[in-house]
C-alpha cells in the first residue's frame, strides 16, 4: 500500500520536532578549507531532560563514534537532542551540548542525576580539513538555539557540509510518511546525514562509467514519530533503515558507520516525579499499523538518501578537490 | 565492481558445501494436505562436530524459531548441519539431527560434551497442513544424507516445497559471486527459503495490480564461504542479509523471523585436541575484499530470493487454496 | 535494605505461577541409567498463548541450547511455558510443548499465527545415559499438566534429577522475596536447574579439600514476578542473575550454558483483539522499588542454587557413579 | 585452583601496560570543591593506532557514558588509551585524546581513516562540583603522557579521586592474577574505577549499622592480559565481570553505569599494511585455561573494589560533605 507523504516531506512534519544547522564553510589556505557543521535534532521546543522521548537504536554497521547509545538502549529513552557532526567535533560538540543543557537545567549533576548527550558522526575528510578540529562547542549550542519546526534545509548544509554520497555531493537529506490504524493517523520523519557509497553501486540511478573514489565514508539515521511506541518498537524501527540502505544500493562497507536512531514524541517520560508506576498507551507489534510504520523507515531512509543528493550543491573543499552535484 | 557468478550460481559452488532436500506432498483430504519439507546445509562432507566451522549470525527480525544461534553466537562455531524446515517441525528436525549426530558421532553425550543443533524455519501454513506435523525426524536424517554438492534444486522442493513469496510461489533460492584478492579467489554463496513479502512489494517486478493476501511470512538466509573468516567477520556478512532483503522490496515486516546465518569452510576447528593455542590466518576487516564479499552477501541474497520465485512452480496445498508461479 | 522471604520462599509465591515436574529413574543396565526428567513452569493457567505475559531474558554464558528466545527478544512476550530438561531432549520437549499447545489451542497454525516455545536444558550426563533421550513428548505434557501453584519441590527431581552443581548433588532449587514501594506490594521469585561449579569454588561453605573432578555445567534461571515491568525492565532482572551467580562462586566457566529469562504476571497481553493501542502500566526504572527488585533477583539466584544443594539426596546413575548430597 | 598474584598484583602486572593519573583538588568556595581527576590506561607504550590491540567489551547495566564500545564491538580493536574520568569530563577528555592522538599521528584524518577514543566514567557529583567541568582537554594529555609501566597508584587519585562506594571512600583499585597453561604463563589484571553501593550491602565487611545514603553510582573495570585471546574472547572475559561485582554486594542498580572492557596486548594489529590476510594465535576457548583466565577475572574484579576501598583516604568535598575511608 502506497504511503503518503507529510506536508513538508521531512522530519518535521512530526509535530514539536525541530532541526538547527551551523555551517562552517571557510577557505584557510592552498590546502586546507573548513567544510562542515554541526546539525540538531531537538525531539520537542521543551526541556528534554525534563521530558525525556522514548528511543531505541540500531547498529547497522558499527565503524562509527557516536556517544550515548548505551544508555538509550539500556533506559530506553532520549535526554538530549540528537547532534550530528564530523567524526572529530565529536566532543566539543558533546561539550558544547552538556553545557547548553546544564546551563538550561540547573538540576543535574547537583540534586538529580546525570545526563547523556547523543552524538552522531560522520567522516567528511575528503573536502573538509577534520583535523583542524573547526567546530567549537558553541557551535553545537548554536545548533540547538537555531532549531525551528520549518521545513528541513537540506544537501550540504549543517552536519552535511562536507559529505560525500555515492561519489556525489550528499549531506542533509529528509523525507516523511503519513500512517493510519484507520481511526488515528501518525507521521514518521527520517533525516540522513549520507556520506557513503560509490557511483557504480547506486540503484536508483547509472552513474557507473564515470569513477570517482572516496574512502568507505558512513550515514547517520534518524527517525521521528509521533506514534505512540515503547523503546523496543523503535530499535525495531530503526533496524529497518538497514532495507531503506540496501535499496540505495549500499553494501555497508566496512569503514562506514551505519547508525539509526529513532525516538517517538508520544508517551514523553517526566523525569521529576514521585510516583512508582506510570502508564503509557502503545501500538500492538501484530496491528497492520505497525507493518506501515516499518514501510515508511524503509521509504523514508531511501528517499532522505536521494534528497540529500538532489539538494546538494557542487561544493569546494581542502587541497583543492571538489566534489559535484549529482546528475538527478 | 562487477562480481562473477559461480559455475552453477548457487552454495555448492563453495567447495565442500553439501545441500540435500527431503520434500513431502500429499493430499489428505478436501481440506488437509501435507506440503513441506526439509532441507540441510552441510559445510562439508566430514563429521561436522569433529571439525567445526566458523560461524555467526544475524537477527534482522526475530519472530522466528531458529534454534541453536545462542551457542553460535558465544563460541563462534557450527558443528552440526544447517537444517531448515516449517515452523512446526523445529523439534522434530532437531531430534532427527541429533540422532544423525549421535549415530555418527560416539563420543557426544558420553566422553565429551553436548552438541548444537542448528535448525531454522518459515511458517509455510498457508498451504501446508502444518498442525498435522508431517515431517518426523528421519526425514532430518535422509535429508542429511541425501546432500550432495551437485548445483542445488531449487523452488518448491524440500524446506521450500510450501512457502510464499510476494504472492508467488517462492521457496528455495540460491546464488554464488567470486571475490578475489588480486593474489586469492574466493566464493561465497546464498541459499534462502523465501517466504515473505507482498505483490505490490516487489521492486524487481510491477506485480501491483492483482492483490493476494497472505500472512507476514520470514525468510531464512545462508551464507557459505571459503574465504578465510572468523566469528566476528561472519556475524558481519549475515548482518548484510538486510541490505539484499531490502533491495526485493522486503519491509522485515513484524510477524516475518529474517535470520541470516554465515560459515567459513576455511580454518574448521578441530574437536579433540590436547593443544591450548591455535592459529588461523583471516582476512584483514580493511582489506578492500572486505567490500567485495559484503557485495556479493547483498547481491546472493537478493538474487536468490528472486530465484526461488524463478524456479518455483505454481502449487496446490490445503483448503483448495494455490499459489501461482510467479510471471518472471 | 533487607527483603523478607515469601511465604513458601519458591516462585510459586508469585500469585498464578505454576511449576511442574516429572522425574525418569530407572537402571537399565550395568552401565545405563535414566537419571533425568522434565519441569514445566507456567505463568498463570489459563491458555498461555492467548494471555501472553511480558518477558525479557540474559544469555550470560551461551554455550547452550535454550530455544524460544531469538522471538521473545523480539516481541517482549511468552507465549508459553518455561520448560527445563536434558540436553538431548529439547527436541522432545519442544514437541511435547507444542503438542500441547495446539490441542489446547485449535486457531494456531490455522487461522492464526505460529507460537514459539521456550525450552532450557543442562546436561546431565555425568549421571544420565543422556544418549538414551529417555523424555518423550508426553512427558512434556504431564510436566504441564502436572504443573501447581503449591510450594515447589526442590531438589534431585524434574529437570533436576540428574544434575551436579559445585561437585554435590545439585537440581532444582526456589527462592523469593517481598518488595513493596511503599504503596503496592509484589512478590519476585527464582527458580534454577543448577548443574554447574567444582567444590572447591563455593563461597558459601568450605569444601576445597576433597576435590570432585565433573565437566562445566550450567544453569538455567527463572525469574517470574508479579510487578508491573514490560520486556526491557525484565531483560535488566535477568541481567542481575550473573551477580547471584557471582556470589556462589560461579566464574561462568566456558562449557556452561547459563542463562536467565524472567517474566511478569503483570500487563498480560491478549493474542486476540482488533484494537491498535494498548495501555499498560509499568514501575519506574529510578523508584527505589527497581533496585529491590534487583536485589530480589541476586538474593534468589543465589539462595536457589543453595537451596538446590539442600534439598537434593544423593544419587546414583550410569557407570555406577553417584554424586553424594552436599554436607550443608 | 587457587590463582598467585602477579608482581604488584596489578594491572601494570601485564607487561607494557602503563597507567597514568591525573588529580585535581581544589576547594573554590564554601559550596564548591574541585575533588576529580583523570586516568589513562595505555595497552602498550607505543602509537595505539599504528599498533591496535584486540579488545571486547560488557555492557553490565548500560546507565553510562562510556563512548567508543560501537566500533570495539564492530572490529575487535581498540586504537586509542583507554581513559577514565567524570562524567561530565568525557567530551573534555575525549578531546585531548584525540589531540595527543591527532598530534602524535600524522596521518589520521588526512591520508587514512578516523580514529575511535574510548573514554569511560563515573559521576562523582557527591564530592566533586562536577557542574563546574574542571577537567579540560590538557589534563588527558597528561594523564596519557604520565602513564608509567610501576605499580598502579591506588585510592582517592586520577579517576576516582571524587568516587564513593559502599558508602566509604572509593576510587582507584587494581589486582592480578597468573595463569598457566602447564607451557606458557599469562598475567592477566583488572583496574576499576569503583562509586557504587550501599554500606550494608557489602559482602566482604559488617557495615550495616550505620547507613550513609549516596546516589546509585558506577563502575568502570577494564582487563588486561598478555593471553593471546581475540575480540570474542575477550567480549567473554569482560561479561565475568559481573560475578566478580556480584561477590562485592552490588545489584548493579539502575542508576550505575556498569561497563567491563577487555584487551590483550597479544596478536597487535598493525594499522599499515598491504596485506589481505593475517594469522593470529589464540588460547582455545576450552582449554582450561580458559576457566582460569575466567576465574583470575571474577577475583580480580572483586579485589580491585575491595582495594579501591583499603588504599583511599577520607576525602572532603563540595557543600562540606566528606565521605570516611573504610574500616578495612
Amino acid at each position: 500500500m502506497a504511503l503518503n507523504k507529510g506536508k513538508s516531506n521531512g522530519i518535521t512534519d512530526v509535530k514539536g520536532v525541530k532541526v538547527g544547522h551551523v555551517t562552517l564553510y571557510e577557505k584557510l589556505d592552498e590546502n586546507k578549507t573548513i567544510c562542515t557543521g554541526v546539525t540538531a535534532i531537538l525531539p520537542h521546543g521543551d526541556n528534554l531532560f525534563h521530558k525525556k522521548v522514548r528511543a531505541g537504536s540500531a547498529i547497522l554497521n558499527g565503524y562509527g563514534k557516536t556517544t550515548g547509545l548505551i544508555q538509550v538502549e539500556e533506559i530506553g529513552l532520549l535526554e538530549s537532542p540528537v547532534m550530528l557532526t564530523n567524526t572529530f567535533s565529536v566532543g566539543a560538540v558533546w561539550q558544547g551540548t552538556l553545557e547548553y543543557m546544564l546551563k538550561t537545567t540547573k538540576d543535574i549533576g547537583d540534586t538529580t542525576s546525570s545526563i547523556n548527550i547523543v552524538v552522531g558522526e560522520c567522516n567528511d575528510s575528503y573536502l573538509n580539513s577534520i583535523r583542524e578540529q573547526a567546530i567549537k562547542p558553541e557551535h553545537a549550542i548554536q545548533a540547538i538555539k537555531q532549531a525551528t519546526e520549518k521545513p528541513v534545509e537540506e544537501g550540504a548544509v549543517g552536519a552535511g557540509k562536507g559529505m560525500v554520497c555515492f561519489g556525489y555531493k550528499g549531506g542533509i537529506g529528509t523525507a516523511s510518511r503519513i500512517i493510519s490504524t484507520g481511526k488515528d493517523v501518525y507521521t514518521l520523519g527520517c533525516l540522513v546525514v549520507s556520506n557513503f557509497g560509490k557511483r557504480e553501486e547506486a540503484l536508483f540511478a547509472d552513474w557507473g562509467k564515470h569513477k570517482f573514489d572516496t574512502p568507505d565514508g558512513s550515514i547517520m539515521m534518524v527517525i521521528a514519530t509521533d506514534a505512540p511506541l515503547y523503546d523496543r518498537q523503535l530499535k525495531r524501527l530503526a533496524k529497518r533503515c538497514a532495507a531503506g540502505l540496501g535499496r540505495t544500493g549500499s553494501h555497508l562497507d566496512n569503514g562506514s558507520g551505519d547508525i539509526a536512531i529513532a525516538f517517538s514524541t508520544a508517551n514523553m517520560h517526566d523525569h521529576h516525579t514521585e510516583v512508582a508506576a506510570e502508564s503509557m498507551t502503545y501500538l500492538r507489534d501484530d496491528h497492520e499499523v505497525m507493518n506501515q510504520l516499518f514501510q515508511a523507515v524503509v521509504e523514508t531512509t531511501e528517499e532522505a538518501v536521494i534528497r540529500s543528493l538532489k539538494m546538494a550543491e557542487t561544493t569546494h573543499g581542502r587541497k583543492g578537490r571538489y566534489v559535484e552535484k549529482a546528475p538527478l
